[in-house]
């Protein structure tokens, strides 16, 4: 690649026999985009959360952003307004100076907020009947080009998925708080994407800097590499320095939501000394990142003091970063948790940007023995009181979810969830199904994460191959994506997801009819699986091949198969009792 | 490695911090092996079916084979016998010559058999109410040197599941038809084993040369390897040349059970045309291979020529390759299989060996949307037939399941099975969950054979990254086991294995004790927990670091646990109210 090194090394270009597609809007002038995988029986469509960066011809600039393809609603009707932003201090970037300074984002345009007394969130318009310009993009995407159902025999566990998703019913489920739509105000660069049990289950990866300084090229690459896979949303969850400058450039060149956990940015202001954190901090800290466009934040607000008790006889006690900062600061303090009790003057901060809540859960089990216990429970009734607060202000809100569960105790998870926290989104790490696989939890969890996204959980958080042992690489974040992206896929199969099986089937096709490259392009990961096939058959030719090197020519089933119908059809013709099965 | 020419590179030596303990039996002069994991809180034990290559100071020769640590039981009552072997012709290895052959395994035994109007089945002993060798083995094994239950709050799904196994427990299984002992009267190299739903849920693996000439020591090896990481059995799917030869280097150095297909060999010996099968080629191939030591055989018998027409309308036809040689045969031939016309025969062929039925599911879903379909349990049922008939000539009998299922599909997989096999042990393949991530199977699969496993199956046929790509290499292999042995133990868990969740709770709390070394070696694969850790904290010091390169120090969620943990114990001593939920 032939590139000036002012110019990152971010991945460019459409996946392999891609091409975007844009769908415009019914109601709004938006450009809603869309995947089309070309076949040899024509092109499939499928959702598509890789932004502008897979464009045949993507013209990415990262020190100027990405184009604010989405005007805020509340901006175009005057209910929110520019004002000075909050002066940036050397502590929202950890004191980095000189070298260690990430460059600031070149552009610093005013924030916006909403005007006093207005709301301005997509819950109050849910609730006011409008459809907002976001409703009906995160609609158009959701039906992924179709016009009518493909399949419809899944167990959908109560959720309520209709054959093609309207604005109106994205409005809708909204308005019941079934459904968020985490889109910033200060956050234009956003293509919208709905969260709910009705719609197709959501991925979400996680990048961060941690103690080492990245430079801005390296954590826009992390972004773009996560959603290029097909994460739908990331967390920036940056630890140490530069973090405030990081997330400006992660921002600007998002067009996915971005969550973070604002507590971990307060704990720097106050030098990683948790019995030190202040509401003042923490509440700079918040008006700080919505003002950069975060899209919703993970708060642990529902870990109470009197709560820390019941993880004393825990096997691996309180495993959450947030929840054992919180709870360290109430012990120290002997005071109960300023998240819970400040909590509707965080919702009043959350409703002027729309930022929205993933209420945390800080008591999450960190083993299976520790799964589903009276800490857990008790944490998860609090979080559906404080959805309720929230919901009283305007505010949208998703309930993070374990963690460590045996596979037996993760329905009554998603019961549990859904009967205190009323149906608001359910967004789980995992849950990982054993302890005993280090190396391997995006496994152990890719199976908890199948089935409770089955039951409903509406988002699910990947764990990578390093989870438990180290940070991961580029590998391990696409790893971590596509096995999240199956689990995901598998479990929009099982709800019953009107479009889901369509990809499956055009796929085993493909598989039948020897069609190998349709075969590679049609599945989550076309470069391994063509990887993987040319290990043993490297040959073009054997891109044709009706067989492959697992069986051979003579033993190839499918070979076999295709000859059987041949000969069974000519055998119908003279003799159909032969094949009926009362023969 | 300083070996000379004629040693095999074979995989030698304990997995890290392990120990080989044998346990005598009560009842018969048995030592059963299992594997002992130090810990910084004392050892762990754990099943082992890896053998005598994982003892330190294991003394292997290939060529010379395993010690025959079980002599079987029929020859011990006198009611087997040996007499001359079946002549092995050219055709058994494909033909092949001079450089090409595979030289054969140099000692050649005369085979045993059942005296005439003996049954020396373990069905058949237990049945007589004899608790065998083998049973008291494979009864040892489960408990792992537990002696009392360990957790137990599990949904098992009607599999009784007792706190300890005893012997009897495992004849009692047997003779009701819910359990099987592979054994070959010719395999007295093996460590005998269960197969049950109210046992561990066992894992088997698929070596093979396929068409391209292996060398005895990699046969041996790709089995050996597989049973280092967990296999419970293997399945030695070679076809083409040698593979008479190559059996016998297996079987002999095996010490698990070895299934096959025979159908795989008598193509063969057709010249690979289908058509060209006959019950006289397939017979010959039965004796050899159970002269041999096969321990089960895979038999496509439930594949009725009736049933062929019901699959023309699916997706991916029949992806079996049995099932769609057979169809094949019937379909020339206008005829009923040959497989099920004889299938008494069959029965009696390894009646006198003591070879395990693994009734074949040719008609197996090869894609979503053929999943569950009239094709599928039309055969399913049949199998069931069939176990009944095998269990009247006092043959053990296992049914072989899918293949694709959706999540929502797979219970019903399990109650159809229960239903119409009358509880004989189920034996899968996955289920892979969807269709769309070829290079990512075995997770897509290990998600449905968790689940399939916790409903009831007793054993999980792994799949490997290469799935539908190609064949596996040894790190496929060796990712296929691991991934299958996270999804039984997921299973078992759930199932309320008594002792299953002991493993989890060690290594959960060495996570929390910061004992790394022991998080390493209490996993399925120590080496590449270790190597991901190494990735980025190599230094020996950080193996007892108080945190991890995740989160650092300041952020790291269990330093702080154990902090509050203390200071909730000082807080309790003094103010007790402080901690209670009612706060």
């Amino acid at each position: 690649m032939n590139r000036p090194d002012t110019v990152p090394q971010i991945t460019l270009g459409p996946l392999p026999a891609s091409e975007k597609t844009y769908m415009p809007g019914r109601l709004h002038p938006i450009r809603v985009p869309l995947r089309r995988i070309a076949t040899g029986e024509g092109a499939v469509t499928v959702y598509d959360s890789s932004g502008p960066y897979t464009e045949p011809d993507a013209r990415i600039d990262i020190a100027a952003g990405l184009a604010p393809v989405r005007l805020p609603f509340a901006r175009d009707r005057g209910e929110a307004e520019t004002y000075p932003a909050r002066a940036v201090t050397a502590a929202d970037n950890g004191f980095a100076e000189g070298a260690r300074l990430v460059p600031a984002f070149p552009l610093r345009p005013e924030p916006l907020r909403a005007t006093a007394g207005r709301a301005i969130t997509q819950l109050a318009y849910a609730r006011a009947g409008i459809v907002t310009p976001e409703m009906e993009f995160a609609a158009i995407r959701e039906n992924e080009g179709r016009t009518a159902a493909h399949s419809r025999d899944g167990e959908p566990f109560g959720a309520e998925i209709p054959d093609l998703v309207t604005p109106e019913f994205v409005r809708d489920e909204i308005a019941a708080g079934r459904a968020i739509i985490p889109a910033n105000i200060n956050h234009p660069e956003l293509e919208p994407m709905v969260i709910g049990r009705a719609f197709k289950v959501k991925v979400n990866a996680n990048i961060g800097n941690s103690a080492i300084t990245s430079s801005m090229e390296e954590e826009v690459e992390k972004m773009v590499w996560a959603i290029r896979w097909g994460a739908d949303t990331v967390m920036d969850l940056s630890t140490g320095r530069n973090i405030h400058n990081i997330r400006d450039w992660i921002l600007r060149n998002a067009p996915v939501p971005i969550g973070t956990v604002p507590l971990y940015q307060a704990l720097e202001k106050v030098g990683g000394v948790a019995e030190d954190l202040s509401w003042e901090v923490y509440r700079d800290t918040l008006i700080e990142q919505a003002e950069q466009g975060v899209d919703y934040f993970t708060i642990h607000a529902g870990l109470r003091r009197g709560m820390i008790g019941l993880t004393a006889r825990r096997v691996t006690g309180i495993v959450s970063r947030g929840g054992s900062i919180m709870a360290k600061w109430c012990l120290h303090h002997g005071r109960e948790s300023f998240l819970y009790e400040r909590f509707e003057e965080i919702c009043d901060i959350c409703r002027a940007y729309d930022v929205s809540f993933s209420l945390g859960d800080g008591l999450r089990p960190g083993s299976i023995a520790d799964a589903n216990d009276e800490a857990q429970f008790a944490e998860l009734r609090t979080l559906g009181e404080l959805a309720q607060v929230a919901w009283a202000k305007d505010c949208q809100v998703m309930i993070e979810g374990p963690g460590h569960v045996p596979m037996h105790k993760i329905k009554a998870n998603m019961d549990e969830q859904l009967k205190h926290c009323h149906e608001a989104p359910f967004y789980t790490l995992g849950p990982l199904t054993t302890d005993i696989a280090p190396g391997y939890d995006h496994i152990t969890s890719a199976i908890g994460a199948a089935m409770i996204g089955w039951f409903g959980t509406a988002m699910l958080c990947y764990v990578t191959p390093k989870e438990h042992l180290g940070l991961p690489d580029r590998d391990d974040v696409k790893t971590g994506v596509v096995t999240y992206k199956l689990a995901a896929h598998a479990a929009d199969l099982a709800k019953g997801h009107p479009g889901a099986q369509a990809r499956d089937d055009a796929l085993s096709r493909a598989r039948f009819g020897f069609r190998w490259e349709d075969q590679f392009n049609l599945g989550l990961d076309p470069d391994t699986a063509r990887a993987f096939h040319d290990e043993t058959m490297p040959k073009a030719a054997h891109k044709e091949a009706q067989f492959c090197s697992m069986c051979g020519p003579k033993f190839c089933s499918m070979k076999i198969s295709q000859d059987i119908r041949d000969a069974a059809a000519a055998e119908a013709g003279t003799c159909p009792n032969g094949l009926s099965p009362e023969d």
